[in-house]
């Protein structure tokens, strides 16, 4: 028997009735290179629907996939909506990528046309010989000085939106909600990127969960600056939350030094933030030029959040940072950090929460998986794989059959997200480390994110990573690189010295080599894998 | 083309998940007639599984709707679990009406099992030999000394629960969210009472939508006490929210007299309340008598909150009342009370929005449409008939093959909920009047409940309603009928000195009755069918 409810489907563009009626006059601003670009979220709605008939006009396919080389823009978020809401993919794309891997994205995509932001062209334009399906590209002017191509497949984005008729109801293609909204491809740590297809359900489930008390609880009462690029995953969903509940947003597009983010904290009011640590760390040396009063959050995601980082944030703004878990086969929120009610916990041991992921947000699950294919008891001792459901987290890699294609996936349908981790009785994640990141030493698992965690925790220490190295001996012993502040005076013996007594003996490092900087991935992360090829001068696999 | 999402249905099972994992230890209280009943999510978690097995072992069909007479209480939300995570349809009960309603609801629904607290036997039990489907009885002991029938169709149900073996995960029949979850009959004002028939995806969208930080924010830092029957409307959704988030529930079982409720407040430090108007009138004069500290949020729902109501509890305990509309056809909840941020209001004016319905969830869609069939304006003053739309509205009653076959829905699928009601241009709902309970005076409308509210405004009066009596003149002139405080010495006369320069002059009423008190439905609303009933001494249609 079936329940008589109405038939409303999930989508996108269900955002446009909000964006259109009660939040119309909420606000979007863009840094731009040429000054602040500004728009109610009436206006662009307004060019979200001309948009959808612009989509038409180039002869974009009905399903085919709409690549987007953009900053965090008013103009890549009106792209987010119009796109899905026409039936296409909008597919994001990582322009930090190697050219190589660039090729390799749009061609796996089959991107029929590409939103391009006017200070990307100097990346993308050369690259377009080797697109093999491309056949438009679409310049958002966003005030760089750029040479635009004089080339008759090179268009300009608001001389399109301002040419075309707005759309109707009635051109909103979507009408099953599993239907395919958009695509990121992971960023390739390992092996050739993979493409994560998220439907609208998905991004719709997403944007409700964000909103929850006990998640990010955002609501009208927010502005928020998504310092997350919005070409992975999403933006962490931050976009289409703020469309769906009305909270204003800042776009930081290319003004993303430390300094500039700050200053649009302070002249926007922002309530609510979110990046990778790499981005908090930079700007901690700029807090006392700003006032940040009105923020009430921030994320810093991406890996562990370091507990002295932490603690500097809120000894300077009284705003700790708090960690979220996620990847981008998981929408990618899945946890986020949370103090549990009910608890009395010292400052320091509340940052200390706030630093670890936290627990599961509704209608997505977790489950640690030890090696012996059983699932481990939630104690928080018991590690394991950790692996992950929900109507948010991928089932397959774009361009697969299915499940079984890939060994990412469990035969019961569950994601193997490729880290260690375990749960506590009050579901709190830890992750302990990266599958391929655990040093096997003598037979017993060291973690090189415990390691790298605590040797943050020294004064003089920017940054810190560990990976293992072969051993005669011991199999693999652990090798830290160092990064020191300037004008310090760190030595590999301080560092032992620090570890002592902080971790076990057999832990500490014989190698510790203090290095100018540590290699990053294209969205900000440590590579290791860099860092195992300059050290070792061997590729890693 | 379709994402690559996992296929995981919204379910009413899923809740399991939460309530065995990271809620396990987290409790909930029923106040019974002989002492507290308590227990923690994951015994009730247990004792779901075991009903499970119960409905199984007594031979409940497959998709069969399981009769609930029951009050508040821990064993009414394990039925609220388990029978829809069978595959069964839950069907709650309102025991408050008529014995022949109750036959036809029954009947209706072809229930193949009632379970039935103890003390409410004697309504039901009488009644068995009208029921035509009702095999079997359970009754659920809530130390009430009514007789237990000797009949060998009745069964305990401590004894199945204890006998039972738990079903495992394997046994939770359902994979389609759209499958049919619970059922609910409108308390039916007019006509016979209706079905509304909730699905799966519709409960758990809307628990989620109940933890949005701008609806009612609910988490697990709350303690819910839901007033508002388990028969109606699922509780308002509460149950189903606080086991999705971790809130701790207090259940007033048959404890629901003012004093015994405020006690309930204090002893068990409820965060978040919800009960009609009458209630929370009632509880007005005990309020000095209590620490009520810990409440956060107060809803009074099923009508317009009256502002010197909501001042009375603002003054004694700092908090007002907050209103939310919906309908047994919105699951219910579509709108809560909201004060839009950014904004100075005066205490008074703050207390005058949250007494009104507020804003729609997300998700959820209203429309005014004029007597010309079009949606007028966002303007606030515009008036029509309120429409609704969304995965958590009913699209045709239980039994009707479809939405064609009732004048309560739009061809293009809304539900035409028979409110008046003007919606502004921040969203803010207005409900002006029932379509049937308007005025029409000389060719123009008058409010009945605007007229009820101003009335009400005034020191010495308790209740009041207004209907339309005919009028040869004017075709129809309202009517008042006023409950006055004891000791009080209201008079008509005085009734009208207080409308004067408070609405039109037209509008007051030349016939005002000072009555010992206002009939109510099933449900506490003011029974206008009622009311005309015993002052015209007619059939209202």
């Amino acid at each position: 028997m079936f329940g008589m409810m109405q038939d409303r489907p999930l989508v996108v563009s269900m955002l446009l009735e909000r964006m259109e009626g009660r939040f119309r006059g909420k606000e979007i601003v863009t840094a731009q290179a040429d000054g602040v670009m500004r728009a109610t979220f009436g206006d662009v709605a307004d060019r979200v629907r001309r948009l959808v008939t612009v989509l038409d006009g180039l002869g974009v396919p009905a399903d085919a996939r709409v690549g987007t080389f953009g900053w965090n823009t008013q103009r890549h978020l009106e792209l987010y909506v119009a796109v899905p809401s026409s039936g296409r993919v909008l597919h994001t794309i990582n322009h930090r990528l190697f050219a190589e891997q660039l090729t390799f994205i749009v061609n796996d995509a089959a991107d029929d046309v590409l939103f391009i932001d006017r200070s990307l062209l100097p990346i993308v334009w050369p690259l377009m010989k080797s697109f093999t399906t491309v056949r438009q590209i679409v310049v958002m002017d966003d005030g760089d000085s750029a040479e635009i191509p004089d080339d008759p497949r090179v268009r300009d984005y608001e001389t399109l939106v301002a040419d075309a008729e707005p759309a109707n109801d009635q051109m909103f293609a979507v009408h099953d909600e599993r239907s395919a909204a958009s695509l990121c491809y992971t960023s390739g740590t390992t092996g050739q990127p993979k493409g994560v297809l998220y439907d609208h359900r998905s991004i719709i489930l997403h944007a409700l969960m964000l909103q929850t008390a006990d998640a990010f609880g955002l609501g009208e009462s927010d502005t928020i600056m998504p310092v997350v690029p919005m070409f992975h995953v999403n933006a962490w969903g931050l976009p289409y939350a703020a469309l769906m509940c009305g909270a204003q947003l800042v776009m930081p597009g290319t003004a993303t030094a430390p300094a500039e983010l700050l200053g649009q904290i302070e002249q926007h009011s922002v309530t609510f933030t979110a990046a990778v640590t790499t981005v908090w760390r930079g700007a901690l040396q700029h807090l006392g030029g700003h006032d940040l009063t009105s923020l009430r959050h921030i994320v810093c995601g991406g890996g562990a959040v370091p507990l002295s980082l932490s603690r500097a944030y809120d000894e300077a703004i009284g705003q700790p940072l708090r960690n979220a878990w996620g990847m981008t086969e998981t929408s990618p929120v899945v946890t986020c950090a949370y103090l549990p009610p009910r608890t009395q916990l010292s400052r320091e041991d509340a940052r200390d929460l706030l630093a670890h992921p936290g627990v599961a947000l509704p209608l997505t699950q977790l489950r640690v998986v030890g090696s012996d294919g059983k699932v481990v008891a939630r104690d928080g001792k018991s590690t394991g794989e950790l692996q992950a459901a929900g109507a948010t987290i991928a089932a397959a890699y774009f361009g697969q059959s299915g499940p079984s294609a890939s060994s990412s996936f469990t035969d019961d349908g569950w994601l193997r997200t490729g880290d260690v981790a375990t749960i506590g009785p009050d579901g709190q994640l830890r992750i302990v480390d990266r599958t391929k990141d655990l040093i096997k030493s003598g037979g017993e698992w060291i973690s090189s994110v415990e390691l790298e965690n605590e040797i943050m925790g020294h004064g003089d220490v920017v940054e810190a990573a560990v990976i293992a190295v072969p051993d005669d001996k011991w199999g693999e012993r652990p090798l830290a690189c160092v990064v020191a502040a300037p004008g310090t005076m760190l030595s590999p013996e301080l560092i032992r010295q620090h570890l002592a007594g902080r971790v076990a003996k057999w832990w500490v490092p014989e190698q510790v080599l203090i290095v100018d900087e540590i290699p990053k991935t294209a969205t900000g992360k440590f590579s290791k894998v860099a860092l195992r090829d300059s050290v070792l001068g061997l590729d890693a696999t």
